[in-house]
């Protein structure tokens, strides 16, 4: 009998060429795909909520397949495991309804992109934060924020290389909290809460917002950006590493 | 002129056979050394305030040296970063007097011992945490750990091969704190606060502690323990990478 499985993913993107399957370098999907296969050789495809670029980490990354395999659920996630590197991790598999398809039903998204503030880069977090060494204004990027909240046409805030078919997406918040980092810094985690995401729209986001926090860019002056829908005018793509998946919810079934 | 320069290091322990310099394997104070020494050949050796084991980790630690440089302070530290590994980070560097000694003028140090609590093990802070799948009583933590408060012969909770001539230790405090760790798991920190430590003590206490929390030891043993002064009584020395020396106090000069 076909099942139809969702996993929910953990993984530190470091060392792959991001979640989509490449023929000469890891990928998180390959990687998957191949643990899958030890124990389930029929799977073919495990179809993702949201692809991730080479670097990007998830918390909560959500994907399906298809399989015929016996294994009760709560097996699944460990048989995954056995078979995976360390820095990917499954944390939970389900039986779903055959009609369940983790990229096509998502409701939200939410993704983090983690910015470090300090004299010196971190040793221990360097892999999941942009190192900037200027202090931001914080509340010029809350305020710059907020004209971005809403449905919008994102397009000034993609790669022009996205492949999907229009820029108009929620987006239902955006909110940014500062932490201490001891021993002396700052992380400044920027929360975007979208019912969806094109492609580096966070990592176009936060580069343009640090370039507010810097004071390089005007608070108004992103209302503008937005409006132009061009994205020559939105600021540089923040480096992969800072970003992370945080969360992909669905409807309850 | 020689000068006594103090210096803010934090670093990610898992590439390292601990902090002391060895002949045969990469240690954070060969790097240090090795580093200094790339601008100032005259530095003989790096005294620290706290030897970590190999695999544990630094947000603060602190150590000294004398130095003939006449680098301005404030480019000490980016100076030895650029000839370090990016695991090993100096924060700062300041000019003592020349009394100054890290290691024997530190009023006290805190250190947090994570353990990561869910079904399986995370991705991101593996290296950084000691995964435990069954649930812990940390009421039961909390009560066991009063017990070790105070000024006390913590004998039963030192490596019998620590070298210090005895193990009389004030601990201030021993906080436990729980932290939602997404998607599924939650992080328990068990934060040490006291005038100084022993050899595996932290760990070792750490691992007694987990114990009284699956409830293999009965909260009212850990004074027992204690009393005996005998190492085998007490639990499990901790894996190191859960370990993780956050500060070290001196008196204000």
């Amino acid at each position: 009998m076909t099942r139809t499985i969702k996993i929910l993913i953990e993984y530190d993107g470091s060392a792959y060429g991001g979640w989509q399957r490449q023929p000469h370098s890891p990928t998180v999907q390959g990687e998957i795909e191949r643990a899958i296969r030890a124990f389930a050789p029929e799977v073919e495809h495990v179809q993702v909520a949201g692809r991730t670029d080479s670097g990007v980490h998830a918390l909560g990354q959500v994907a399906h397949f298809q399989t015929e395999t016996e294994l009760e659920a709560r097996r699944i996630a460990p048989a995954i495991n056995f078979h995976l590197p360390r820095d990917i991790v499954v944390h939970e598999a389900r039986d779903m309804p055959a009609s369940f398809n983790a990229r096509h039903d998502s409701l939200w998204k939410r993704y983090r992109y983690r910015i470090y503030n300090g004299p010196q880069e971190t040793a221990l977090d360097r892999r999941f934060s942009w190192w900037l060494r200027a202090p931001l204004d914080i509340s010029a990027m809350e305020r710059a924020a907020t004209e971005l909240v809403g449905e919008h046409d994102f397009n000034a805030f993609r790669s022009v290389h996205c492949e999907a078919a229009h820029a108009i997406r929620e987006m239902f918040s955006i909110t940014i909290s500062t932490v201490e980092r001891p021993p002396l810094g700052t992380f400044i985690d920027i929360v975007f809460h979208a019912n969806a995401f094109c492609r580096h729209m966070c990592r176009i986001l936060a580069g343009t917002l640090v370039e507010v926090g810097l004071g390089k860019t005007e608070v108004a002056s992103v209302a503008t950006i937005l409006a132009s829908r061009d994205r020559t005018k939105a600021g540089q793509t923040a480096p992969p590493g800072g970003l992370t998946l945080l969360e992909v919810r669905y409807p309850d079934v």
